[in-house]
């Protein structure tokens, strides 16, 4: 391991080059407003705050797959963070008082660039493969791995605790 | 497409045989008392319901990225579920009175066969790797793809709706 920034830990071997466990296929794309990632909100909530909607598309072989999800107000949207480095295992956000493990962060640089998206669905056209999406904090194009329907039942913690700030 | 029961729907072409559009790494797996289908229970709150408990083993290279984990009370947990076929787009669950596309149920049967957990985090041992977890929903021996802190402010939506059953 060598260190690359203030603190900042790498993997002894970048993930994108090992051999593969298991393969993904992308399912459709999200059409968001940014296109540069200096626009791009950081999280869902600057996201939503830009009052900017955006569009999930499902490729045609996969919509069959969205009957049925009308009704839901929220969807799970996991999404492939193509441009995102892998190999940054411990990472110092800039506005982090210490570098801090990549699973205690949501940081879009990880082992796997998975991103994990609570969306609010405003609309969806099943036969199109297109959901309207209040807000997503992801770059324009980006590739969708799965959809699924959020159930508060399971998914809601509203009590969930957190370190203290500055831990 | 062909039928395959009572109204279900299979892809054109199975996910698991396409050329990948980006591969995934293994990070660890699940250490859970489930070790057949018959007994795995069918969703996180049934595995609750057990009061039997589960851990998290993260492989050695990516241990590291634990740090500062410590103090969340949940943790989101992807995991691969690798005996998952992955063609059937449309679904007719034992209990559900019409079928329903994939994207509106959580089967571990999906496209690319990811499973999201919102599990309560009850100990963890970083230079081990060991997280010990209130309960999972998922066999022994489940690879774990991702590993994200979990955050009320944006992850808890309790008043999000679902449609109304029979639907």
């Amino acid at each position: 391991m060598f260190e690359t920034r203030d603190g900042e830990v790498s993997l002894p071997a970048d993930p994108a080059t090992l051999p593969p466990d298991a393969h993904l296929v992308f399912i459709g794309r999200i059409r968001s407003p940014w296109t540069r990632r200096e626009d791009c909100p950081k999280n869902i909530g600057a996201a939503r705050d830009t009052g900017q909607a955006a569009t999930l598309e499902i490729d045609a072989p996969y919509r069959p797959g969205l009957a049925g999800l009308s009704g839901f107000s929220h969807v799970v949207v996991l999404t492939w963070l193509h441009f995102s480095p892998r190999t940054l295992i411990v990472q110092k956000p800039r506005h982090a008082t210490q570098p801090k493990g990549v699973f205690a962060l949501r940081s879009p640089a990880r082992p796997n660039p998975i991103g994990l998206h609570i969306v609010r669905l405003t609309g969806i056209d099943e036969a199109a493969g297109l959901l309207s999406l209040e807000a997503i904090d992801v770059l324009d194009g980006t590739p969708v791995i799965d959809l699924k329907p959020y159930f508060a039942s399971v998914d809601a913690v509203p009590d969930a605790a957190r370190p203290e700030k500055g831990r």
